[in-house]
């Protein structure tokens, strides 16, 4: 019988950012970003939540192989910004501010590419365990 | 680019609570509710979960400014239940039974109103970590 | 007022499971499913996120009664999956292979069944805290 | 071979509480406890974990049955806490300040007297996930 | 300056087991170790957390490089534990019932095989959240 | 009756670092350090769990006001590194490694030196939820 499930995958990175946005002055920086403008940057473990949702394949009973999509996270948000500076390393952000609303969207652009179109795809980014964003295209 | 992107933020109060229908009778709703019918309140760890979605700011890369999220939050929630009898001291409950289907109702109401209209706005309400509720108005 | 609320019960319970299609070789099975195909068995704790959505009953401020939510569970998953073989206990399984997709799907029928046409029914299922998975019917 | 080994296990209850020193003023509790003094109580989920420490049975490898060690907490703490106000409802409170260290020490007492005496009995209560207390006899 | 610091580092297996005395009749068994006495075994996501403490090395501020500690329990527990059956694919439990306070024993003196004698070593395995065990050596 | 206990209290910051031994060259530092030596920094969500134990006080039932312990941790850790570049913004690290060892005894030695000298102070630090450390003294 034909089926829709979502499943579900965890990774996680450590990195450093700042938030700034270029056009504005040092002062309206600070005020609006407070603590997340300093200059040095600050860090966090960022974990992300990634949702594939399908149709299960009914000879395996798998929607996807979990290693697959394992592979996809660890290379296209793993090894990209694991031990980064978000804004120095990483080039998805040398324009692009990296709050975790623009994080989590260029994670999903980045798995959205590596995935069956027939999947949809909805991407979960913890900054803290507190604080959290969704992006679902 | 164009996007929309939801943000959620958690925050927490401690709170006694009974759960009690004035409309039956005492053997009624000890019948009902059991032990959460206690005369002389219990109590629990209250978590919740805020989720708002709308279009991210493009310059920012903000779709709201978490501080200020945790502001309306602290102002509408925390000081007005933690560490409170919210049979006794929430206005709200004073003839609304304090489930945890109506306390987040409740919430969701108030911090409806703080938000921009723009944005859309659901409540997760955690009375234990097994048992929780959500409102999306 | 009337108004639509979802509310959430967990469960656990511990496991044995192999994943293969009978279909296959061993060879094309130990390629497919790697160290889930193994002939011994191997593990998981189980925990189950069941979510209920309707209209709350606006005399109790209940949506369902949680003790009779947490019954059915009971009845329907715990006492048949918990401390068994999933393969060689569990007759939903004799001829459908035990992955998080399809046990999800076999929970959400067990639980259908038990529950008041109005209400909506999700379940999710998480075979590790970084594997889950999710039928909504 | 002899070894010792320790076994942990957790357990959780619901309760109102309130903090009072009864020789004092209304105005000095209310400036020593804060929020946590207010007359109509407050609450937490309570949670506790019991440490017992000795050695294990060489035959069944076992240090202490568990449901044997589930069934002591069950009856010991559950159901004399369990969705109670601890001040009106737990006769060890009545003229004990419920403080997260005297609950501790009162579920420790309770337990100690259930246990073998070759076995030692540490028990952890956490108050919120944020604040917690031990105590070792 | 010389100083003391214990670090931790966790790790996960997945893995069928069940508990039996082969010197009992299966009646016994069954009574004594109840549902986990399952001829079909069962299954957990162990989780262990292992405690190296001894003294800093001033240079470089580690107390040891957790890459090659988290090497040591790959080697010595993922690999001959994962996607395992504890009774049939691991030698060290031919002839020793898989208790929790048995497993974390064996998996103490793999590790302390491979430690400088200079450090102590603790390790605590978690069989569910809420049942755990510690061997201190 | 006099009885020692322990209280415990969380905290968290968030703060970008780098590993380095200034007495070694690039190379060498990136051979043993690996990515946390990249020049740019990374970061982490930093979370203290502070460990206090001492003799209950028999009229309040408290081993220390825990509002007097949270401003301590604040003082002196939260203002001190939160949203801060270890290496660079916080004085003690100028000319000492920021591993989670060295980070771990720096608080140590701010706590200690604010608290009653009959109380026994420990300190966790978890740089991940799988990485952490432990000074006692």
């Amino acid at each position: 019988m034909k089926r829709r499930v979502a499943v579900y995958r965890t990774a996680h990175f450590n990195a450093a950012h700042r938030l700034n946005v270029p056009q504005w002055t040092p002062e309206e920086n600070q005020k609006f970003f407070g603590a997340c403008n300093n200059t040095n940057y600050h860090g966090h473990n960022y974990e992300i939540q990634v949702r594939v949702e399908g149709e299960v394949d009914e000879l395996t009973g798998y929607l996807i192989d979990m290693k697959v999509l394992k592979g996809y996270m660890e290379e296209e948000v793993i090894e990209a910004f694991d031990h980064k500076n978000l804004n120095l390393d990483v080039p998805e952000f040398a324009e692009l501010n990296p709050t975790a609303e623009n994080i989590v969207w260029v994670i999903w652009k980045k798995l959205r590419q590596r995935l069956d179109e027939n999947f949809s795809l909805s991407v979960r980014l913890y900054e803290t365990p507190r604080n959290f964003v969704e992006f679902n295209g």
